[in-house]
């Protein structure tokens, strides 16, 4: 959480000119697309998502990129400069109801930033390519989009895959005309690194009093399916004692976890278990079947497996008292803590002290990122600005304007001195 | 539980001809309309439904009876015997997953029971109307056909009414061709009583060794829907400490109420937490909103007074501690223990004596019953057969044949006995 100790020093004149009127117009454009209220209704690959997504391919192209829409929909504007480039962006598709900042924010900012270069002589030549990555908010599969870009998806991870109404990826893919066009690769070779700017999502910087994060950790993630097996029976003629009910082993389960999670957590670990089946779920039956996720996160993969091996172990004490089978599920792969890039982190602070001496911090991310998968093949690192109450994947989520074109002076600050113009 | 002194006395030759066959033959075509494996499924107005109504309504013609199909969907079978009469009967409509002998059973047996006193010279002249219930099992709204008959449906009831795919009640008898027929209602003059025969759908005669259950009361029951409102929030950024996870709060409530209700709870008493409704239900998501159903029963409304001020206090203290707000919703309206009559109690209990000798039982019933309806405008009697494994609303649900046997000739012993045969 320190700021780290040394800064490069910069020479005059060689600032990239962000223009705050031409992000802002822009960003609220894209806001427009899919609005409701307050908030921005576009999940990946609806109508409104595609509209966006021609859009931003149109505004990577006045920009001087070279724009296409590939085979999952990710946008991509590469730079037409000669060199090693530096990848920006992050993902223009929402949560079903979604805030207009998330995802959309790190987009503009990638187009802010190349045009912000163009703009200034000292730094026109560099070469940033700008992208924005399709469902990073799992309608399908979380990071779909940064993870074909990387090569990281396997074609058994997208067989099959619906979303909550049941509709296929690959009838969305086809429905989005997207089926037959060729999906990208980035080449490591092209790239210095990827930078990724985000909102927090969280209260710690407004909190604090801070307007730049620079990340450290995107932290690690498990999320344990938890299958009850009892008996169904009628909630009128079966006597307590003879009763196998699913959802009452549930909850027991759950209010252990509760309290024993915190004996091993650490200061900023998280738990979550917000997803609930039972069934039949009517008030008149003995449940006989019943499903809880239970989500923990922590930057130290060791306090992942403390949470872990007491999940563990309260099911197996449940399971030793009997009637009701319990049995946990580990479906999804798990998400070990990513460590964002040194050297990329070290230019970002640079520029943080500089446009905001003292107002910067050093944090780890608690919400997953694109920057998390491109990680795995590129050097990475994240830039977070304040959102106003902590609030998120809600129509009310927004930051300051003042914060809004601070991030974007020190992203493009950040990348020309990658990019090495200083 | 123990069984009653006095027996009447019975002369000879005077017992009702209950046809084994024709009762199987006639139980079995009914099981066929709307089988799927060795269940049923024949939910209130569904095509099945209504097929086995217009089936039903022919067989009580054909057993000389007056039939009509009335305005709720009702299948009334009226004796042409001048003088008082006994009504019998039950329901046909199954859960959506149903057993084949659920309200089944009691129709066919009221069937049976006609045709077995007119069999008999020494009872053909008494009268018995039999009858099948619409929607006992609550598609729409539970003994919906019973409350209509005897004038306890109010409009209000019916009012916007839907099944849990938003039908509309009203949608619902305009599509089965019953709008705009009139609705029966039962002159309390015309009759001595009603008797409704069921199986147990417990396991309290096969886990005591009896082959007929004579119901003393229809436990009342309670169903508290208890609300939890939090705050949602984004689960890799909320820190525990700032959090209102409604789901939380409704574990930990419910685990209270799973370690607090014993203390107060009566030897029969049963509760049951069956539907739970998290929202959003997103394993990444705080939810910020829960419902939970708590549904209790007794045969004494003292002990269902004494759980629900646990459930109050249980509440109250979750409140004090703050976060999540919860509270109580009374939406569905409390239904009291109903005592069975015990005039009529008397002579099913004679007849079982006197076909199964040592082999009954006075017992509450757990689930409850159109006659707990019918009761509240004419004297009402239950009689139980056993359930095999107590299993019901079940594709399972299964009775030893010589237990279908036995009920319907204790049945007809019990109205003949009523209707003054001897």
């Amino acid at each position: 959480m320190a700021n780290t100790g040394a800064f490069m020093t910069y020479p005059q004149g060689s600032d990239p000119i962000v223009n705050a009127d031409r992000l802002l117009t822009d960003l609220r454009t894209l806001r427009s697309i899919g609005a409701q209220g307050s908030g921005v209704v576009r999940p990946a690959f609806s109508a409104k998502d595609m509209e966006a997504r021609r859009w931003l391919a149109q505004r990577f192209s006045d920009a001087g990129l070279e724009a296409t829409i590939d085979g999952v929909g990710n946008v991509f504007g590469r730079s037409r400069r000669p060199g090693k480039a530096l990848l920006i962006g992050s993902h223009s598709d929402t949560q079903p109801t979604g805030g207009w900042l998330d995802g959309a924010l790190g987009v503009i900012y990638a187009l802010e930033v190349v045009r912000a270069l163009s703009d200034n002589a000292t730094t026109a030549h560099l070469a940033v390519d700008a992208i924005s990555f399709q469902d990073e908010e799992s309608r399908f599969l979380g990071c779909l989009g940064s993870r074909s870009l990387v090569g990281s998806l396997l074609p058994e991870q997208e067989a099959g895959v619906t979303d909550r109404d049941g509709i296929a990826l690959a009838d969305a893919l086809a429905g989005a005309g997207l089926a037959a066009k060729p999906r990208l690769r980035a080449d490591p070779a092209r790239y210095i690194g990827f930078l990724e700017a985000h909102i927090e999502q969280g209260p710690h910087l407004e909190d604090d009093g801070k307007r730049i994060g620079v990340v450290t950790t995107i932290v690690g993630l498990r999320n344990l399916k938890i299958v009850f097996r009892g008996q169904q029976n009628h909630a009128g003629t079966t006597m307590m004692a003879r009763r196998r009910d699913a959802a009452a082993a549930l909850f027991e389960l759950a209010s252990a976890v509760n309290r024993e999670f915190p004996q091993v957590a650490a200061a900023r670990s998280v738990w979550t278990m917000g997803r609930v089946q039972v069934t039949p779920n009517a008030a008149s039956i003995v449940p006989g079947y019943a499903e809880l996720d239970l989500q923990f996160r922590d930057a130290d993969d060791a306090v992942l497996d403390r949470l872990d091996a007491v999940a563990e172990r309260l099911v197996r004490e449940a399971n030793a008292r009997g009637g009701v089978t319990i049995e946990i599920q580990r479906t999804r792969a798990p998400i070990a803590p990513t460590r964002m890039d040194e050297g990329l982190r070290r230019h970002i602070a640079a520029a943080a002290e500089r446009h905001a001496p003292g107002q910067w911090v050093e944090m780890p991310s608690g919400a997953f990122h694109d920057a998390g998968i491109v990680s795995a093949r590129l050097p990475a690192a994240m830039l977070f600005i304040p959102s106003i109450g902590g609030i998120s994947h809600d129509f009310a989520e927004d930051s300051r304007r003042e914060d809004i074109e601070l991030g974007c002076r020190v992203l493009a600050d950040a990348a020309a001195s990658i990019l090495g113009a200083r």
